[in-house]
């Protein structure tokens, strides 16, 4: 089987125009089929700060209200998906941008149940996994922004690691998947203050221990749960580490590496 | 050789979700092959003059400076493009909304050599016919916002229409090409103030014609000269009139059909 990178890129990356273009230099010269997925970063906030809509946080989690998720749609499908998209053509990569409406590539259905509203947030049903064989075989190298929708034509946030983490999945059948998520941190720390204690390999078993001993940082958990997610579904590696070091980190010379 | 509508819908339909949809039903049921070209409307104006920025215009052209083209980008390519495809999943019709950027579709350079520095304005170069063949045998219905890019990583704000018109007479090779401009009138009027003037039809000899008895109104000439122009470059027809009644538009029962 052809190999397949789904990569995540984090609002930090996307915030930083040198460490972005250095990652999209790494990403247009991935060897195989690539998937970029790009987080939101601070601009969301700063546009509706501008326009003069207060984000709404309820237990450190944001609210997309309907003015919210006009703004995300503006900056995530819009700017940032966009020039992303012209940054990579200009380095030869023939980059096609989408979100999860497009193509009905992402189908999700809005949050509820929770005791928090989350407001316009989706959680996903299905990846259209057709379509991205298709747009890969055409030679696109896909950017994947952060929304989707319900098929009733509603658009949603999605978050862009469970983005990642789903569509790695779904493509396992017809790929061998590497998932990598780029981050602001050198990958897992032993010290979430010391960026030379990087973990450099985790397993389920080490992963347990590591929970056990409080050793991980507890904002890593999601994401570590999401790799694990995603090994179970079918995808042979994750790697978690910075951005800026894609090619190190898919070679495994950097950051962390998940397996089963 | 099988048809192909490009049609382009104006801001004044984009600006009004009612007539929106009325025109969206009609494009999702459309037999052959369809394009959409979408343009602006009042939304763009509107997050500008939220951010504080302030729409430049020389003469009557809105010049695009770094800013507007941040705001039109998120607009455009963003909120009226991803709400435009998730409406139109909803309506059965497999929607993909792309930019000129996204895989190369619309190459364009930015306007110089004109007395007036429009900014970050594209004029066309190229459409690329074989990516929107190959979307169109996946079955897919495209969306398009007019954002073009340079090849060199700059997006640029290129006119609907001309997107439109570039669109069809490139793609009037490989189909039987209908263009039609909708707008927020009935068509091609005799009298500008009078709805029931529509010119049910147009050719060259009668456009002369009309010109030379100045019967057009000014505002009406580029598009007609766009329309011309897609004639001569191989498109069947092209019909102008109300966005909102685009079966009619499409079966020459209502507006103006233009043809060489």
């Amino acid at each position: 089987m052809e190999s397949l990178y789904v990569i995540k890129i984090g609002g930090n990356i996307v915030d930083n125009q040198m460490l972005l273009t250095k990652c999209l230099q790494a990403f247009s010269k991935v060897k195989g089929q690539a998937i970029l997925v790009h987080g939101g970063g601070k601009l969301a906030t700063q546009v509706a700060n501008s326009l003069g809509i207060t984000q709404k946080m309820v237990e450190g989690r944001r609210i997309t209200d309907a003015e919210t998720l006009k703004v995300v749609t503006m900056v995530y499908a819009g700017y940032i998906n966009k020039n992303i998209v012209a940054q990579l053509q200009s380095m030869g990569a023939n980059a096609i941008g989408l979100t999860g409406a497009d193509g009905n590539l992402i189908r999700a259905h809005q949050r509820t149940g929770s005791e928090i509203d989350y407001g316009f947030v989706g959680d996903i049903d299905e990846v259209n996994s057709a379509l991205i064989q298709q747009q890969l075989l055409n030679n696109s190298r896909l950017v994947i922004a952060p929304i989707t929708h319900d098929g009733s034509g509603q658009l949603l946030n999605t978050n862009a690691d469970t983005i990642a983490q789903n569509i790695a999945t779904a493509m396992s059948g017809l790929y061998k998947v590497h998932l990598v998520f780029g981050f602001e941190k050198e990958g897992v720390l032993k010290d979430v203050n010391d960026e030379d204690s990087v973990i450099s390999s985790i397993n389920s078993i080490i992963y347990s221990q590591l929970k056990q001993d409080k050793v991980i940082f507890e904002g890593m958990i999601p994401k570590i749960d999401n790799a694990f997610l995603a090994l179970h579904g079918g995808v042979q590696s994750v790697m978690i580490g910075k951005a800026e070091k894609l090619d190190e980190l898919m070679k495994g010379e950097a950051g962390t590496t998940i397996t089963k």
